[in-house]
């Protein structure tokens, strides 16, 4: 997975026209403010372990909300980010899984469709840490820790 | 070279602060409305024919320039576009050389300075041909003509 982080003023899109891939949504539209913008690329490698590349992009995109003291985060297919990419219906699952492990940490979370041609506006803040850019790997299942003999 | 190239309303940047590599420059904001938004990161393999991989991009931005029917050409470099970098230096003198050239040909250029922190706001049209990324390569010299004999 390639992923390319924004600290943003804001983040506004309107989901024009379908493309063959598009999933079907009620959100054509949205705005967010003060928020963590992250455009991401699912990849072909991402495609043997679903769980395993939610998590790790869930857990850098946290780590980097943490600094920036952020709540509002944007979730942003863009494939223009990588040239391997994975099928579309992994993609799909990935960014829906992405979106429902941040939600479940209590961050608010607005999730662009995935196949659709989308106008969009954004803001960078410019800072140092503004503009980040993350090649992500799947994170490993923890080793069950060794049962202790009851 | 990678690039990312955005049929804009519009591309507004202010540079913030210097990185080590920064390019000293009086430009240090700017705004163009009605353009075409080159994001552009130079590579490694760029190095070894600066004058070609020039070419190869302004006969790509023209390509595009052309088909929207635009004059308004913006040069922005961005390093997340690919992880296998040129030097700095290269990449300088193949982002100005991509402004000089452009200029030639009666574009309306802007370019946004190499190395500097930058906040930026950009609205993307969201039509078909608003979005593309390219991978360029170095334009090979055409063959000189054989000279007839005099
Ligand atoms: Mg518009």
């Amino acid at each position: 997975m390639r992923m390319l982080l924004i600290h943003s003023d804001y983040l506004e899109f309107e989901a024009k026209d379908k493309t063959k891939i598009a999933e079907e949504t009620d959100v054509l539209n949205g705005k967010m403010e003060e928020c963590l913008t992250t455009f991401i690329a699912v990849e072909r490698d991402d495609e043997e372990n679903v769980e395993g590349i939610i998590r790790g992009a869930v857990e850098e995109i946290e780590k980097v909300a943490k600094q920036l003291k952020i709540d509002n985060i944007v979730v942003y297919p863009y494939a223009h980010l990588s040239s391997d990419l994975s099928s579309p219906e992994v993609a799909k699952n990935v960014l829906k899984g992405i979106e429902e492990e941040l939600k479940n940490k209590n961050y608010n979370v607005l999730r662009a469709p995935f196949g659709w041609y989308k106008a969009f506006k954004i803001s960078c803040k410019g800072h140092p840490l503004s503009e980040l850019s993350r090649k992500i790997s799947p994170k490993e299942e923890e080793k069950e820790k060794e049962k202790t003999p009851s």
